[in-house]
Protein backbone atom coordinates (compact mmCIF):
# COMPACT_ATOMS: atom_id res chain seq x y z
CA UNK A 1 0.00 0.00 0.00
CA UNK A 2 1.42 3.73 -0.93
CA UNK A 3 1.27 5.46 2.36
CA UNK A 4 1.75 9.00 3.59
CA UNK A 5 3.14 10.15 6.84
CA UNK A 6 3.44 13.90 7.78
CA UNK A 7 5.78 14.20 10.49
CA UNK A 8 9.31 13.17 11.36
CA UNK A 9 9.41 12.81 15.42
CA UNK A 10 9.03 9.78 17.49
CA UNK A 11 5.47 8.94 16.08
CA UNK A 12 6.37 9.54 12.85
CA UNK A 13 9.59 7.74 12.67
CA UNK A 14 7.69 4.44 14.55
CA UNK A 15 4.97 4.45 12.44
CA UNK A 16 6.76 5.22 8.96
CA UNK A 17 9.70 2.29 10.19
CA UNK A 18 6.79 -0.37 11.08
CA UNK A 19 4.84 0.02 7.64
CA UNK A 20 7.93 0.00 5.54
CA UNK A 21 9.06 -3.29 7.25
CA UNK A 22 5.50 -5.02 6.74
CA UNK A 23 6.17 -4.11 2.90
CA UNK A 24 4.62 -1.11 1.94
CA UNK A 25 6.20 1.99 0.42
CA UNK A 26 6.30 4.64 2.79
CA UNK A 27 6.92 8.34 2.15
CA UNK A 28 7.89 10.93 5.37
CA UNK A 29 7.38 14.40 5.11
CA UNK A 30 8.65 17.10 6.61
CA UNK A 31 8.76 20.90 5.57
CA UNK A 32 12.43 20.98 4.84
CA UNK A 33 13.80 16.76 3.57
CA UNK A 34 16.98 18.01 3.13
CA UNK A 35 17.20 19.88 6.25
CA UNK A 36 15.95 16.74 7.98
CA UNK A 37 18.38 14.10 6.85
CA UNK A 38 21.34 16.25 7.91
CA UNK A 39 20.42 16.45 11.33
CA UNK A 40 23.04 14.79 13.40
CA UNK A 41 21.58 15.87 16.82
CA UNK A 42 19.14 13.64 19.22
CA UNK A 43 15.99 15.25 19.80
CA UNK A 44 16.24 14.00 22.96
CA UNK A 45 18.48 11.55 25.01
CA UNK A 46 18.58 8.32 24.05
CA UNK A 47 16.66 8.81 20.66
CA UNK A 48 18.65 8.57 17.48
CA UNK A 49 19.27 11.61 15.43
CA UNK A 50 16.99 11.63 11.93
CA UNK A 51 19.48 10.80 9.81
CA UNK A 52 20.65 8.26 12.21
CA UNK A 53 16.74 6.60 11.48
CA UNK A 54 16.98 7.19 7.88
CA UNK A 55 20.16 5.66 7.50
CA UNK A 56 18.76 2.34 9.50
CA UNK A 57 15.52 2.61 7.71
CA UNK A 58 16.44 3.44 4.09
CA UNK A 59 13.02 2.18 2.79
CA UNK A 60 11.59 4.93 3.82
CA UNK A 61 11.34 8.17 1.57
CA UNK A 62 11.83 11.34 2.97
CA UNK A 63 10.08 13.80 1.29
CA UNK A 64 8.27 16.94 1.78
CA UNK A 65 4.44 17.07 3.48
CA UNK A 66 2.96 18.12 -0.30
CA UNK A 67 4.74 14.87 -1.60
CA UNK A 68 4.04 12.75 1.23
CA UNK A 69 0.33 13.17 1.12
CA UNK A 70 0.32 13.41 -2.44
CA UNK A 71 2.00 9.68 -2.01
CA UNK A 72 -0.02 8.32 0.51
CA UNK A 73 -3.85 6.25 -0.48
CA UNK A 74 -3.89 6.87 2.91
CA UNK A 75 -2.31 9.67 4.88
CA UNK A 76 -1.06 9.29 8.84
CA UNK A 77 -0.69 12.80 10.65
CA UNK A 78 1.81 12.25 13.06
CA UNK A 79 3.13 15.92 13.30
CA UNK A 80 2.91 17.68 16.73
CA UNK A 81 -0.05 18.61 17.67
CA UNK A 82 0.33 22.40 17.58
CA UNK A 83 2.18 22.34 14.38
CA UNK A 84 -0.33 19.94 12.66
CA UNK A 85 -3.07 22.64 10.64
CA UNK A 86 0.46 24.06 9.29
CA UNK A 87 1.91 21.12 8.04
CA UNK A 88 -1.41 19.74 6.39
CA UNK A 89 -2.52 23.21 4.96
CA UNK A 90 1.51 22.74 3.28
CA UNK A 91 0.24 18.90 2.65
CA UNK A 92 -2.77 20.74 0.24
CA UNK A 93 -6.11 20.36 0.48
CA UNK A 94 -6.62 18.85 -2.94
CA UNK A 95 -3.90 15.76 -1.63
CA UNK A 96 -5.99 14.78 0.93
CA UNK A 97 -9.68 14.75 -0.53
CA UNK A 98 -11.11 11.58 -0.65
CA UNK A 99 -8.27 10.03 1.74
CA UNK A 100 -8.89 8.80 4.79
CA UNK A 101 -6.48 10.61 7.22
CA UNK A 102 -5.46 9.45 10.47
CA UNK A 103 -4.87 11.74 12.89
CA UNK A 104 -2.54 10.53 15.53
CA UNK A 105 -1.57 13.97 17.21
CA UNK A 106 -2.55 15.36 20.51
CA UNK A 107 -2.79 19.06 20.78
CA UNK A 108 0.25 19.40 23.87
CA UNK A 109 1.29 22.47 24.64
CA UNK A 110 4.84 22.43 26.67
CA UNK A 111 5.25 26.58 26.47
CA UNK A 112 4.65 26.28 29.98
CA UNK A 113 6.78 23.50 30.96
CA UNK A 114 6.28 20.27 32.21
CA UNK A 115 3.38 18.58 32.26
CA UNK A 116 2.32 19.94 29.01
CA UNK A 117 -1.65 21.15 28.79
CA UNK A 118 -4.32 21.03 25.73
CA UNK A 119 -3.72 23.79 23.14
CA UNK A 120 -7.47 23.11 22.84
CA UNK A 121 -9.70 20.90 24.89
CA UNK A 122 -13.38 20.77 26.31
CA UNK A 123 -15.55 22.20 23.71
CA UNK A 124 -13.53 21.57 20.55
CA UNK A 125 -10.26 19.27 20.23
CA UNK A 126 -8.02 18.81 17.08
CA UNK A 127 -9.59 16.26 15.27
CA UNK A 128 -12.17 18.29 14.97
CA UNK A 129 -10.15 21.62 13.89
CA UNK A 130 -8.53 19.25 11.47
CA UNK A 131 -12.07 18.14 10.44
CA UNK A 132 -13.25 21.19 9.78
CA UNK A 133 -10.19 22.44 7.97
CA UNK A 134 -10.33 20.03 5.21
CA UNK A 135 -13.71 18.74 4.54
CA UNK A 136 -12.83 16.59 2.01
CA UNK A 137 -10.60 14.53 4.03
CA UNK A 138 -12.02 11.57 5.75
CA UNK A 139 -10.37 11.75 9.40
CA UNK A 140 -10.06 9.03 12.11
CA UNK A 141 -8.69 10.37 14.89
CA UNK A 142 -7.11 7.09 16.73
CA UNK A 143 -3.61 5.83 18.62
CA UNK A 144 -3.16 8.86 20.02
CA UNK A 145 -4.13 7.53 23.82
CA UNK A 146 -0.66 5.03 23.65
CA UNK A 147 3.16 5.84 22.96
CA UNK A 148 4.40 4.81 19.32
CA UNK A 149 6.34 1.71 20.35
CA UNK A 150 2.54 0.45 21.54
CA UNK A 151 0.72 1.99 18.17
CA UNK A 152 2.99 -0.24 16.01
CA UNK A 153 3.01 -3.23 18.86
CA UNK A 154 0.21 -3.68 21.11
CA UNK A 155 1.25 -7.19 22.08
CA UNK A 156 3.87 -5.37 24.28
CA UNK A 157 1.80 -4.32 26.72
CA UNK A 158 -0.45 -7.07 28.63
CA UNK A 159 -0.27 -9.42 25.89
CA UNK A 160 -2.44 -6.97 23.48
CA UNK A 161 -5.28 -7.35 26.01
CA UNK A 162 -6.49 -3.53 26.04
CA UNK A 163 -8.43 -1.25 23.79
CA UNK A 164 -8.11 1.57 21.05
CA UNK A 165 -10.94 3.95 20.53
CA UNK A 166 -11.59 5.53 16.67
CA UNK A 167 -13.15 8.70 16.29
CA UNK A 168 -14.53 9.91 12.84
CA UNK A 169 -17.79 11.16 10.83
CA UNK A 170 -17.28 8.46 8.00
CA UNK A 171 -18.37 5.01 9.19
CA UNK A 172 -16.55 3.32 6.51
CA UNK A 173 -13.47 5.05 7.34
CA UNK A 174 -13.46 3.97 10.96
CA UNK A 175 -13.96 0.54 9.57
CA UNK A 176 -11.05 0.39 7.53
CA UNK A 177 -8.31 2.30 9.60
CA UNK A 178 -10.16 -0.41 12.12
CA UNK A 179 -9.34 -3.46 9.69
CA UNK A 180 -5.63 -2.07 8.98
CA UNK A 181 -4.64 -1.66 12.57
CA UNK A 182 -5.74 -5.35 12.95
CA UNK A 183 -3.82 -6.56 10.06
CA UNK A 184 -0.92 -4.44 10.28
CA UNK A 185 -0.39 -4.50 13.59
CA UNK A 186 -2.45 -7.03 15.90
CA UNK A 187 -5.13 -4.06 17.37
CA UNK A 188 -7.78 -6.50 18.39
CA UNK A 189 -10.06 -4.88 20.42
CA UNK A 190 -10.65 -1.20 18.55
CA UNK A 191 -14.00 0.82 20.14
CA UNK A 192 -15.96 3.08 17.64
CA UNK A 193 -16.77 5.96 19.90
CA UNK A 194 -19.06 7.76 17.57
CA UNK A 195 -18.09 11.06 15.48
CA UNK A 196 -15.49 13.54 15.40
CA UNK A 197 -16.35 15.27 18.10
CA UNK A 198 -15.77 12.27 20.59
CA UNK A 199 -11.93 13.23 19.80
CA UNK A 200 -12.09 15.42 22.78
CA UNK A 201 -12.26 12.23 25.11
CA UNK A 202 -9.34 11.03 23.61
CA UNK A 203 -7.22 13.92 23.26
CA UNK A 204 -8.23 15.08 27.22
CA UNK A 205 -7.27 11.47 28.61
CA UNK A 206 -3.89 12.64 27.77
CA UNK A 207 -4.47 14.61 30.81
CA UNK A 208 -4.38 11.13 32.58
CA UNK A 209 -2.31 9.71 31.11
CA UNK A 210 0.72 11.95 31.20
CA UNK A 211 0.08 11.22 35.17
CA UNK A 212 -0.40 7.46 34.49
CA UNK A 213 3.32 7.91 32.96
CA UNK A 214 5.03 8.85 36.09
CA UNK A 215 2.85 6.73 38.35
CA UNK A 216 3.39 3.53 36.53
CA UNK A 217 7.65 4.64 35.57
CA UNK A 218 7.11 3.90 32.03
CA UNK A 219 4.92 4.86 29.00
CA UNK A 220 4.41 1.23 28.04
CA UNK A 221 0.63 1.38 28.81
CA UNK A 222 -2.52 1.61 27.81
CA UNK A 223 -6.08 1.22 29.65
CA UNK A 224 -8.61 -1.95 28.85
CA UNK A 225 -11.92 -1.15 29.58
CA UNK A 226 -13.61 -3.40 31.68
CA UNK A 227 -16.85 -4.03 31.82
CA UNK B 1 -16.72 5.89 61.97
CA UNK B 2 -19.07 8.98 61.85
CA UNK B 3 -19.18 10.06 58.04
CA UNK B 4 -20.98 13.21 56.29
CA UNK B 5 -22.02 12.65 53.11
CA UNK B 6 -22.48 16.56 51.63
CA UNK B 7 -25.14 15.81 48.33
CA UNK B 8 -28.77 14.33 48.26
CA UNK B 9 -28.11 12.67 44.52
CA UNK B 10 -27.36 9.29 43.09
CA UNK B 11 -23.64 9.48 44.02
CA UNK B 12 -24.59 10.80 47.61
CA UNK B 13 -27.76 8.33 47.94
CA UNK B 14 -25.59 5.57 46.87
CA UNK B 15 -22.74 5.89 48.84
CA UNK B 16 -24.16 7.10 52.01
CA UNK B 17 -26.64 3.87 51.33
CA UNK B 18 -23.42 1.58 50.99
CA UNK B 19 -21.90 3.19 54.55
CA UNK B 20 -25.08 3.12 56.62
CA UNK B 21 -25.07 -0.57 55.91
CA UNK B 22 -21.56 -1.36 57.28
CA UNK B 23 -22.84 0.45 60.56
CA UNK B 24 -20.83 3.73 60.05
CA UNK B 25 -23.15 6.65 61.54
CA UNK B 26 -23.71 9.06 58.40
CA UNK B 27 -24.59 12.13 57.90
CA UNK B 28 -26.10 12.80 54.53
CA UNK B 29 -26.06 16.50 54.18
CA UNK B 30 -28.07 19.46 51.85
CA UNK B 31 -28.90 22.92 51.69
CA UNK B 32 -32.47 22.34 52.72
CA UNK B 33 -33.13 19.08 54.48
CA UNK B 34 -37.01 19.86 54.92
CA UNK B 35 -37.43 20.43 51.65
CA UNK B 36 -35.65 17.70 50.69
CA UNK B 37 -37.21 15.09 52.90
CA UNK B 38 -40.62 16.12 51.10
CA UNK B 39 -39.40 15.27 47.79
CA UNK B 40 -41.65 13.17 46.20
CA UNK B 41 -40.73 13.69 42.04
CA UNK B 42 -37.74 11.30 40.84
CA UNK B 43 -35.00 13.41 39.69
CA UNK B 44 -34.95 10.87 36.75
CA UNK B 45 -36.66 8.14 35.38
CA UNK B 46 -35.40 5.09 37.09
CA UNK B 47 -34.29 6.58 40.48
CA UNK B 48 -36.23 6.82 43.52
CA UNK B 49 -37.19 10.06 45.22
CA UNK B 50 -35.06 11.09 47.99
CA UNK B 51 -38.26 10.44 50.11
CA UNK B 52 -38.23 7.31 48.72
CA UNK B 53 -34.67 6.71 49.55
CA UNK B 54 -34.79 7.96 52.72
CA UNK B 55 -37.58 6.09 53.89
CA UNK B 56 -34.87 3.10 52.73
CA UNK B 57 -32.04 3.98 54.44
CA UNK B 58 -33.45 5.45 58.17
CA UNK B 59 -30.08 4.83 59.47
CA UNK B 60 -29.10 8.05 57.26
CA UNK B 61 -29.80 10.90 59.28
CA UNK B 62 -30.53 14.21 56.93
CA UNK B 63 -29.69 17.45 58.09
CA UNK B 64 -27.86 20.70 56.35
CA UNK B 65 -24.49 21.03 55.09
CA UNK B 66 -22.74 22.45 57.72
CA UNK B 67 -24.53 19.33 60.28
CA UNK B 68 -22.93 16.82 57.87
CA UNK B 69 -19.88 18.66 57.56
CA UNK B 70 -19.57 19.16 61.92
CA UNK B 71 -20.78 15.66 62.39
CA UNK B 72 -18.17 13.81 60.00
CA UNK B 73 -14.54 12.56 61.34
CA UNK B 74 -14.57 12.22 57.07
CA UNK B 75 -15.86 14.47 54.85
CA UNK B 76 -17.23 13.67 51.15
CA UNK B 77 -17.86 16.02 48.47
CA UNK B 78 -20.47 14.29 46.43
CA UNK B 79 -22.10 17.33 45.26
CA UNK B 80 -22.52 18.28 41.98
CA UNK B 81 -19.47 19.53 40.46
CA UNK B 82 -21.08 22.94 39.26
CA UNK B 83 -22.21 23.47 43.24
CA UNK B 84 -19.37 22.10 45.25
CA UNK B 85 -17.76 25.14 46.33
CA UNK B 86 -21.45 26.92 47.33
CA UNK B 87 -22.25 23.54 49.49
CA UNK B 88 -18.44 23.27 50.84
CA UNK B 89 -18.65 27.07 52.00
CA UNK B 90 -22.30 26.63 53.24
CA UNK B 91 -20.03 23.41 55.10
CA UNK B 92 -18.27 25.73 56.72
CA UNK B 93 -14.43 26.03 56.59
CA UNK B 94 -14.08 25.54 60.22
CA UNK B 95 -15.84 21.85 60.12
CA UNK B 96 -13.50 20.97 57.04
CA UNK B 97 -10.24 22.05 59.28
CA UNK B 98 -8.15 19.03 59.85
CA UNK B 99 -10.32 16.55 57.80
CA UNK B 100 -9.88 14.27 55.05
CA UNK B 101 -12.16 15.50 52.53
CA UNK B 102 -12.59 13.26 49.83
CA UNK B 103 -13.87 14.92 46.33
CA UNK B 104 -15.85 12.61 44.34
CA UNK B 105 -17.34 15.66 41.63
CA UNK B 106 -16.98 16.59 38.60
CA UNK B 107 -17.26 19.42 37.29
CA UNK B 108 -19.75 18.98 34.84
CA UNK B 109 -21.60 21.25 32.32
CA UNK B 110 -25.06 20.22 31.25
CA UNK B 111 -25.79 23.84 30.29
CA UNK B 112 -25.30 23.54 26.69
CA UNK B 113 -26.97 20.59 26.86
CA UNK B 114 -25.37 16.94 26.12
CA UNK B 115 -23.26 15.66 25.81
CA UNK B 116 -22.06 18.24 28.95
CA UNK B 117 -18.46 19.79 28.80
CA UNK B 118 -16.36 20.70 32.00
CA UNK B 119 -16.53 23.91 33.93
CA UNK B 120 -12.94 24.16 34.47
CA UNK B 121 -9.87 22.14 33.06
CA UNK B 122 -6.90 22.04 31.05
CA UNK B 123 -5.07 24.49 33.51
CA UNK B 124 -7.30 24.11 36.62
CA UNK B 125 -9.61 21.61 38.40
CA UNK B 126 -12.22 21.31 41.00
CA UNK B 127 -9.93 19.54 42.71
CA UNK B 128 -7.32 22.33 43.05
CA UNK B 129 -9.97 25.22 43.38
CA UNK B 130 -11.66 22.88 46.89
CA UNK B 131 -7.85 22.88 47.98
CA UNK B 132 -7.04 26.07 47.93
CA UNK B 133 -10.67 27.53 49.06
CA UNK B 134 -10.18 25.20 51.99
CA UNK B 135 -6.30 24.83 52.89
CA UNK B 136 -6.95 23.20 55.87
CA UNK B 137 -8.57 20.48 54.84
CA UNK B 138 -6.56 17.59 53.24
CA UNK B 139 -8.38 17.31 50.10
CA UNK B 140 -7.78 13.79 48.62
CA UNK B 141 -9.82 13.40 45.01
CA UNK B 142 -10.85 9.73 43.80
CA UNK B 143 -13.85 8.05 43.07
CA UNK B 144 -14.88 10.56 40.69
CA UNK B 145 -14.04 8.28 37.56
CA UNK B 146 -16.77 5.37 37.67
CA UNK B 147 -20.10 5.64 38.41
CA UNK B 148 -21.95 5.74 41.77
CA UNK B 149 -23.14 1.77 41.72
CA UNK B 150 -19.54 0.28 40.49
CA UNK B 151 -17.78 3.37 43.50
CA UNK B 152 -18.83 1.03 46.34
CA UNK B 153 -19.11 -2.86 44.20
CA UNK B 154 -16.38 -2.68 42.74
CA UNK B 155 -16.70 -6.45 42.08
CA UNK B 156 -19.63 -5.30 39.80
CA UNK B 157 -17.73 -5.10 37.04
CA UNK B 158 -14.89 -7.31 35.63
CA UNK B 159 -14.79 -9.05 38.94
CA UNK B 160 -12.73 -6.12 40.63
CA UNK B 161 -9.78 -6.29 38.44
CA UNK B 162 -9.57 -2.56 37.12
CA UNK B 163 -8.42 0.61 38.74
CA UNK B 164 -9.26 3.72 40.32
CA UNK B 165 -7.17 6.83 41.43
CA UNK B 166 -6.10 9.09 44.24
CA UNK B 167 -4.91 12.69 44.05
CA UNK B 168 -3.93 15.11 46.71
CA UNK B 169 -0.99 16.91 48.66
CA UNK B 170 -1.40 15.00 51.86
CA UNK B 171 0.29 11.54 51.37
CA UNK B 172 -1.03 10.27 54.90
CA UNK B 173 -4.59 11.37 53.65
CA UNK B 174 -4.16 9.34 50.35
CA UNK B 175 -3.17 6.24 51.93
CA UNK B 176 -5.59 6.48 54.30
CA UNK B 177 -8.86 6.74 52.25
CA UNK B 178 -6.84 4.32 49.48
CA UNK B 179 -7.19 1.93 52.87
CA UNK B 180 -11.00 2.90 53.55
CA UNK B 181 -11.57 2.14 50.07
CA UNK B 182 -9.93 -1.63 50.59
CA UNK B 183 -11.66 -2.07 53.86
CA UNK B 184 -15.17 -0.90 52.76
CA UNK B 185 -15.73 -1.03 49.60
CA UNK B 186 -13.16 -3.82 48.36
CA UNK B 187 -11.10 -1.31 45.70
CA UNK B 188 -8.01 -3.72 45.64
CA UNK B 189 -5.83 -1.19 42.80
CA UNK B 190 -5.60 2.09 43.84
CA UNK B 191 -2.81 4.20 41.65
CA UNK B 192 -1.59 7.20 43.33
CA UNK B 193 -1.39 9.68 40.55
CA UNK B 194 0.28 12.55 42.62
CA UNK B 195 -0.17 15.98 44.07
CA UNK B 196 -3.88 17.26 44.12
CA UNK B 197 -3.44 18.86 40.55
CA UNK B 198 -3.82 15.27 38.96
CA UNK B 199 -7.43 15.81 39.56
CA UNK B 200 -7.24 17.47 36.36
CA UNK B 201 -6.18 13.81 34.42
CA UNK B 202 -9.23 12.05 36.11
CA UNK B 203 -12.06 15.11 35.93
CA UNK B 204 -10.76 15.76 32.08
CA UNK B 205 -11.30 11.60 31.64
CA UNK B 206 -14.71 12.48 32.13
CA UNK B 207 -14.85 13.30 28.74
CA UNK B 208 -13.48 10.15 27.57
CA UNK B 209 -16.29 8.10 29.84
CA UNK B 210 -19.21 10.22 28.83
CA UNK B 211 -18.42 8.63 25.24
CA UNK B 212 -17.90 5.26 26.23
CA UNK B 213 -21.09 5.23 28.17
CA UNK B 214 -23.24 5.05 24.59
CA UNK B 215 -20.08 2.67 23.02
CA UNK B 216 -20.25 0.36 25.81
CA UNK B 217 -24.01 0.91 26.30
CA UNK B 218 -24.21 0.75 29.93
CA UNK B 219 -22.22 3.20 32.93
CA UNK B 220 -21.52 -0.55 34.68
CA UNK B 221 -17.55 -0.04 33.34
CA UNK B 222 -13.85 1.16 34.34
CA UNK B 223 -10.39 1.06 32.73
CA UNK B 224 -7.76 -1.11 33.87
CA UNK B 225 -3.97 0.11 33.74
CA UNK B 226 -2.42 -2.49 31.75
CA UNK B 227 1.47 -2.95 31.57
Amino acid sequence: MRIGVLGTGMVGQTLSGALARLGHEVVIGTRDPEAAVARTEAPRPGMSSFSEWHAANPRVKVATFAEAAGHGEIVFNATSGTGALDALRAAGEERLEGKILVDIANPLDFSAGMPPTLSVANTDSLGEQIQRAFPEAKVVKTLNTVTAAVMVEPQAVGDGDHHLFVSGDDPAAKREVTRLLQEWFGWRNVIDLGDITTSRGTEMYLALWIRLMPATGSPMFNIKVVL
